[in-house]
């Protein structure tokens, strides 16, 4: 019988843009799942020769340039604190618009110049110590001289930056915020990377699967692995605009030596946006391969009806002929009658053996 | 059997274009569904200080601008009333080709420029009580300080706008009519990713029969949800355009402020764009998904038919051997006679057994 | 079986390209399917106070601009004759290029600016009394005050514009050849939206077909119509650049009052362009939800064969058993042994019944 | 049985590129299947009053320009021959890079101007006597009065081009060499129309088979006329794009009026690449309603088995049990025993016909 | 029984992505397979007069200009020693993120300019000895005089470059650096065509399989040639694009006179995408076939079987009436009881197959 899953197809996203209704624009409203899980910041700020981390308290520092040309990076972990949100915004000078969509969790990725910040919205996609996908929501705003880092929890994407910092590993202690910047993007961007290395894995598995033991289940995978790369494609082929947009801009907020590692990260998009297209082709074909593999398997089984009923009815026919009790049937009583009959019946087999060998269906 | 749905689908739209034909260009024609259900007008002034409401009983107020920098909303309810709307349209300045497309409720969203005015019509799309989408017509038009808005039916869809007038929430009573204007695109646009969420819910409800209990009428479902959606296309695809458009319009009518708010509404309007991708993509996979799963099924059936007559023809063709009356048979006379057809039917029956275990049919 | 439809497909083109082989370009060599049908001139002539009809014999008048600032509106009706059209051409100045595309009854919709006159070449769709489409070809001129209208037969179409010319209604009369060009391509264009709703309506009478009471004609009519669809879409669908071209062209023939009215034809264009791949997308699914119906309608079939057989082949072979007459069969002379007999064979029929309900064959 | 057709898909082309591996560039490789046939040529010369036509032995001739502001027609039939057309070219002065596309035989329509030519490889399509397609190569070079031609054979494409020279019909011996190049470029596209109305005419004709008489021969069929309309589009489309980029060269060696006839031969492209467009889809259904038809007919076949299989399957289970040797079964001595048996198979016949009727499926 | 590939489906990629995560952009991570395998150098210096080949053991030269105008090629075989890469690069001046993409063996195709050096990516595409394709990794690097080749293993797609260098064939002597480099990318493009001549080959012999005998690994075959072709599509189809940036690039490191090659460069381009574009839609095309072949074979095997139970179910029904054991049933006492039962079976036979021949199935 056909099997089917016990378990109900996840709904991807809870409905929640009905809260969004009749409010004016600007309206900061938490679209997220993780009420009331608070909001902490973190602060890193560095020069070139020194580096100090601290959890404030209080944001006023946000009114201010950071001092001595230090580069600031805050990074504020979990969204659903309205008023929280809202101080940051305004101390930091966010536009109103800006802070809405960074408590939209739903937000697509997207990427807004102000005169004197640059606003963009990212999901990170990253595999979990389990090689599980994981989709975040991140948002990231540059300043002059600061980079804050809007979070719902925190991950270890951006891990690889921090470390740089601490071990004034690569450029990135020499340069500025446009730079941390950047960093940040170059993470999200190299772990999409890893994230299509596994579906691609997935997708060679199922093809294997196709091919050598496909159940009625694998036409489910082969839809929930399309459905995975279908919100991929939903969550990062935006991007590659958006860095095009970033690289080409003229902000005064991007220095012209930074743009040359943007064209770096550009060039992962086209990469990543190839491999997205190839991989949807191929979740499409194994969906077609799975039904060839199907029908073939039908025509096997139908095969073995035929061959078997087309067999053994001629011949059921035949000794139902002689299992009649008409009074006067004369072979009934021919000395070789029972025999003769056994010879019809095994000429006609023999017959009908070559028939479907012929046919090639044997 | 098959299921047969009781019900003829409807015919999305009432042919009604022949009406047109052969009139001049700007004749006003009413191509809705309502006849004959008169036309009001309702009037909404406000300044930062001060709000009124009225229902105007003649529209000779729409000749003059209003008074004191105030900003005038006009609901215009009822589109039936062709010489009503005639009327308001000479009295306000209208083209006569607006008015003929205010009255075209087949009209596409649209949006032209004139010298002193910008017209819109767009497409409601929004959720009643019931969580049915309905859809209507609207046109919009902008002119110094005011904006008139014609329906068929009065809906909510504006309601929260009112409300934040009332209330003096956010910046519109700050305001003057661009940002009236942008307010009520700003709501229809919200009201559509409310809409999208309610099919993409639905999308997973069938994706859901489709691997749990599809039966003859699924397909019947989806084709509808299919329909449902390029319906939605329809109406809502253009909007992205029309908003481009209209942000990047040098009308002296759009003040640079409201430009920003504008590009609020666009990215949402590539959200929606982005959704409704692919919600299309996901229609068509559940129908590739509906189909393999007709043919597991049918594979079932089949292997089921296979083994039963594989396994009880031959078998019965034995019992007719013994059962012909030729005189001489000599099994029918040894001892073990019976006994050792019998064996030789259990030892067949066992065979047919194992050689579909070893196909995996059982 | 399988019903066949009795009458072959009708080619929809006589081949004909084959005359034009190794002619020099501008050589006037009808392609239609009228041959010796003559051609015949009206003269309709007007400006605002005075009007006048008249079937002229000569064409001599064509060498000279109407006088007193007249607008002449010339149609000529059948075009098989190519020395009158020759005539008319060369007398009216127009290039031999454009009497070639003239008399081209297959050439595609086109526009094709001169110094002195724009020439286009447009596809009438209507729909005639008996509401079958009709195809038209039409070819238009647009010189200093007149317009020439080259047609096949004469068709109604422009009947509302020559209506609006004699009753004074519109515009028409106060503005020159420019608006009455713009109005024969409206009438074309309103025409267009009145067929694509016969269209429509013939999808949703085979999508109701598909669902109530498919049958192997099925896939016939909708593949007719979706070769109507694909037909339509090819006279159509470049109308839309077209009058895009003439909108923005700079001829000193079109007013720039006109491009207005250009500008609303165009926005019909669009709609039309909408409409026609909607409808083709529904033309295909209604081919994908047939074949739903033909797969679940066999799955029936085959239910039907496998119940049947599945129930009575163990049965029979039971009563089979019983049936052989060997000597020594101790149940046969067991005081109940038919009674037994019977017995088992309700219990497996039953089984059965039960094994095939739990499979929710029944 | 499926039939097979008993000869192998010819491959449409010989793997002949790895000649050219590891060649400089500009090395004239000859890449078509006619090695060994030498290489001729011919000269048309002529000016409005007079024309010559001759077989030149040597080609020195191509060092000067033709005397008298003549006009040249030179044409080169056979391209195995390298070493003449490395003379001819250099003599003409053409780039070696041109050369060695004038013998690739598999190079796609192309455009290069040079400073002193204009160098195109179409490729003429045609309908020999037989009214088979016939491909054939040609490479086209204009220069000042000259236009050089490159066949492999000589085709009658261009007869009627030499036809009007030698008649003086038409403007051909008005006009210079950019008119001549302009006449071939037109005899080629008229003749792609032609080839078209062939494809389109077998599409008809398969789609009456696919309705009328199906056989596993059709999806052959269909088949190779998609790979046909395939090829052809390979070879036609690019026309389009290079005619257009002609039309807009700024070349001396194309005067201005000469532009005016080339916008006439690119809306022949436009009409072609429409027609191919369509033919593909139209050979895509093609072969969705022959899997339609083939599921029809199984449904049909079905049907047979189910209705036979149903109905007497059962009634052999009654007349089995009857057949049973029990010494005590009471019916077999009844009197009307024998024909209420006969009631009960016919009560159930006519039930399972009803049955049968009710499913529609007699 | 459906016959499965014993082999897994080899992964195309082995992740390694993961490696980069985390790293300072510019960082060397080789990705590629060949771990521990060292680098070796070779450089070939020449000019119009004198050539020389050497393997130098260290890198210094490589800090200064070739003297005399020479041009060198330097060959750089092995990627996986980061050091020594990470050595020539420094002294070569090349940026660190080219060191990175030249060790990332699966970057895709690629071109960045910098201000004194052009860096390319491509992928080497060529039929080994056995005729199967091989891909290869390889990185140019165009500076003043000098041209740098990095790649996995030394393949003979450069020998014939090599060669025309030794035998001083062609232009390649008289030319500096920017010729070499286009002369490489002419071989790398010229391998492509030949490997597409394969796998169009392929493709028509899998065409004819599926016409002629096609099993159940066809759609295994067919899936392997589409992914075939997807992945030369991906490594093939961005090199278009850069040849025509490389052609239209105003960098000084390339001579005017070397654009008209990349022209010829870019035409085989064209070339190769429309070939590739073709291929696939064969690929795609050829699975229809196989599934309407699959579903032929599938409806011939149901009427056989339809057949032969459709004559002999009756039959046998008829018989087993007869084989009743009623005490009263006249007909078996009839004189010609038992002849006239043939008679009847007979006739129904015949029946049977006048009515299967009827409907086309015999
Ligand atoms: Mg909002
Ligand atoms: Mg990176
Ligand atoms: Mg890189
Ligand atoms: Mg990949
Ligand atoms: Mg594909
Ligand atoms: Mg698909
Ligand atoms: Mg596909
Ligand atoms: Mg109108
Ligand atoms: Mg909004
Ligand atoms: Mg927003
Ligand atoms: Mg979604
Ligand atoms: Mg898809
Ligand atoms: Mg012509
Ligand atoms: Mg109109
Ligand atoms: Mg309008
Ligand atoms: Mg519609
Ligand atoms: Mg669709
Ligand atoms: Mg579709
Ligand atoms: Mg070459
Ligand atoms: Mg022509
Ligand atoms: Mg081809
Ligand atoms: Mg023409
Ligand atoms: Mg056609
Ligand atoms: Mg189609
Ligand atoms: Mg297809
Ligand atoms: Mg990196
Ligand atoms: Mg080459
Ligand atoms: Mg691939
Ligand atoms: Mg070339
Ligand atoms: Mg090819
Ligand atoms: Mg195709």
């Amino acid at each position: 019988m056909v099997k089917k899953p016990k378990f109900r197809i996840p709904n991807a996203k809870v409905p929640r843009r009905g809260r969004t209704l009749g409010k004016a624009p600007g309206t900061i409203t938490y679209l997220g799942e993780r009420e009331g899980e608070g909001t902490q910041v973190e602060k890193l700020s560095y020069d070139l020769k020194t580096m100090e981390g601290e959890e404030p308290t209080n944001y006023q520092f946000l009114k201010n340039k950071p001092a001595n040309d230090r580069t600031e990076w805050i990074n504020v972990i979990g969204l659903s604190d309205e008023s929280a949100i809202s101080e940051i915004g305004s101390l930091a000078g966010l536009n109103n618009l800006v802070l809405e969509d960074i408590v939209n969790t739903q937000q697509r990725p997207k990427l807004d110049e102000y005169e004197d910040h640059i606003f963009a919205v990212f999901k990170m996609c990253y595999l979990n110590e389990a090689r599980k996908i994981v989709k975040e929501h991140v948002a990231l705003v540059l300043t002059s001289q600061r980079v804050l880092v809007f979070q719902e929890v925190e991950a270890d994407v951006f891990g690889g930056v921090r470390g740089r910092i601490e071990q004034k590993w690569g450029k990135i202690r020499q340069r500025g915020a446009d730079y941390l910047f950047f960093a940040l993007l170059d993470a999200l961007v190299d772990n999409y990377l890893v994230v299509l290395e596994l579906t691609e894995e997935r997708l060679y598995e199922l093809e294997n699967t196709v091919f050598q033991k496909p159940d009625s289940d694998t036409p489910f995978h082969i839809q929930q692995l399309r459905k995975e790369i279908n919100a991929l494609r939903r969550w990062i082929s935006p991007v590659r605009e958006l860095v095009n947009r970033l690289m080409e801009s003229d902000s005064p907020l991007i220095q012209k030596e930074t743009r040359i590692f943007l064209r770096d990260v550009l060039d992962h998009t086209f990469e990543i946006n190839d491999t997205l297209q190839i991989q949807r082709e191929m979740a499409v074909s194994l969906m077609d391969m799975y039904m060839s593999n199907v029908s073939n398997r039908m025509n096997e089984v139908m095969k073995v009806l035929t061959i078997m009923a087309s067999i053994f009815i001629p011949l059921t026919f035949i000794a139902g002929i002689y299992g009649m009790n008409f009074q006067d049937m004369p072979e009934l009583s021919w000395e070789y009658g029972y025999e003769t009959v056994w010879g019809v019946m095994v000429v006609t087999f023999i017959g009908l053996l070559i028939f479907f060998k012929r046919k090639g269906w044997l």
